[in-house]
């Protein structure tokens, strides 16, 4: 996009926001989708690396890179579930995509909500293998910031119409319910995770504690229910009952780190998942039959950030959803980085002419 | 610096130009190498990794990231020699400083003019303490963009005045040679590599091919020399002969990443070598003795970067020399990230009144 070497298109906040809405959020989830499963079919091309984790007693910040050796892609994300009691997100993101042949940036956005984005679509695309077929009722626990993108993306990739929320705090519950409002979908609030699961196809939990949790306990999952676990996304924080895994399909994004911080943290080393690239590859089987129990155990990993960076790259094409940013230095003669310094010093020491 | 939670300070290349040249190169370098060592004298403090590479073809993408429990910072970085070729930076590079805290952002610069001031000072920091005592005479080869700067930190930091350049490019020997000029310094323009190293106190090599390549040789290296090793930093990309590092005592940053990425590649896996953080607080000798041949085989490392960008972000207070980027999604209600979509667009759907 940019003609001068030192500028990178910089997608802030806003201009994020201006980008999903032109395009409509449905269409934006079902568009990254595609991106998704194309990134998931050949991933095999990928160069994977478990994120880069910096833990501190509050939370965590992670680096998370990879590249198809033709475009190089990071995320910076922050994990602080306290975050929300000084008025901040519990998770925020940036992220950059690069050239692989010159290791120049081609790409710096905001990824806050892109990334609530990127993990309702990839729940979605899971789901899309693994959820009984005709799924319509879904129940959703954890009303957080990812619940509606969760909402928005099972409405729009598989047609889910009826939700069924649980919350801890009543009054997330019912923010979630009011900012769905008009989109056609029946949503029910719930005043337990027990009610909230009744009669669900495909069972979501998104909650946000730093700490192991049993938000489903193994007798509330009957046979052929599909559940979505979106919120265990770190050592020590799991959200479902280790029984509810013993019986289950477990199908997870890339083993080594799920093995860290998903809910399969709770088994043994070895125990049997099932890659969910190779599901939608085509080279393993999704859901077995109608009375299995399906997992998909996401933690969120680094070639779908890749997918929703090079899919913002190509729709930014002939918008003006962007800035550019003076980010890399580039002096007229490649070497002389120490004579753009002195050349400055000498337009800065310039009299001006008033 | 900033009052809102969505904005995060930017220095642009620009900007830290400007922020230069107001301190002055010489009081930047002096000031920064006061943090470089401060933090090298609490090193065990620091939540240390080897960098993140991503290796290709044609370079390297790199980040490193480090924390000291209250801050974090990570730097990206390329390495591309062909880079010139097209008009590009072999290095560039960018970073950020973080609260440990909650995980935001505090600072997001431009690192490439950094980063050459960052590991000058740092070879400069090294040198003074296995430096031949009032070394003034040092040979620099290799004259491309990092070659001025270590000329700057020695002569700022050592009081060396007498420079003996080489460089296969003599258009590039003498690019350097006139950006130095009026400093002060006696500098001779080498037709060798050998002539450079006569008579010098110091050898600085900063030369940037990407393969093993033999810079000085056996013979050249007289008793008592400092070896400033900066260019040999990625698997496979080496300056000297084996037979030199067999004679010398070798400091180095980080045993972990240096083994895989400098001059030590060469060695055997458990050969000595002194960590210069213990050199520097006092835990560890450094030059035994005046015959000594000492070689810092420096390859970087993510505390250099943390110390740049914490001094960096501790002299840009009440400056104007940074800009405001919406980088983070700040919504009324931190767990309204949704909403926050919501509103924007009835923003942009509110008819304007002319």
């Amino acid at each position: 996009m940019s003609k001068s070497l030192n500028l990178v298109p910089f997608v802030s906040v806003e201009h994020m926001m201006d980008l999903v809405l032109e395009i409509g959020i449905d269409t934006f989830l079902v568009e990254l989708s595609e991106y998704l499963e194309e990134d998931f079919r050949r991933w095999e091309h990928f160069d994977k690396t478990p994120r880069v984790a910096s833990h501190s007693a509050e939370g965590v910040i992670e680096l998370m890179p990879t590249s198809d050796g033709r475009l190089y892609g990071f995320k910076y994300v922050n994990g602080h579930p306290k975050n929300t009691r000084s008025g901040r997100q519990t998770v925020t993101a940036f992220g950059v995509l690069a050239d692989v042949d010159n290791g120049y940036p081609l790409l710096l956005s905001e990824m806050t909500i892109l990334t609530a984005l990127r993990t309702a679509a990839t729940s979605a695309v899971a789901a899309r293998y693994l959820a009984p077929a005709n799924a319509r009722t879904m129940a959703l626990i954890g009303n957080g910031a990812q619940s509606e993108f969760q909402a928005r993306a099972f409405h729009a990739l598989l047609g889910v119409d009826n939700l069924r929320l649980f919350d801890i705090d009543p009054s997330a519950t019912e923010r979630c319910r009011s900012n769905l409002a008009g989109l056609g979908m029946t949503i029910t609030a719930c005043r337990t995770a027990e009610e909230a699961v009744e009669g669900a196809d495909i069972i979501t939990t998104a909650t946000a504690d730093k700490q192991n949790a049993t938000i489903l306990t193994d007798n509330m999952i009957g046979p052929g229910v599909h559940i979505n676990a979106v919120g265990g996304d770190c050592p020590g924080k799991t959200e479902l009952h280790r029984d509810i895994l013993l019986r289950s399909g477990i199908f997870v994004e890339y083993p080594p780190q799920t093995r860290i911080e998903g809910e399969i943290q709770q088994l043994d080393a070895n125990h049997p998942v099932t890659e969910m690239w190779r599901v939608i590859a085509g080279l393993s089987d999704g859901r077995a039959d109608t009375r299995q129990i399906t997992l998909f155990d996401s933690v969120g990993f680094a070639t779908e950030d890749f997918s929703a960076l090079r899919y913002v790259y190509d729709k930014l094409q002939g918008t003006k959803h962007f800035a550019e940013l003076d980010l890399l230095a580039d002096p007229d003669e490649p070497r002389d980085l120490y004579g753009m310094l002195l050349r400055r010093q000498s337009i800065l020491m310039t009299p001006q002419v008033a």
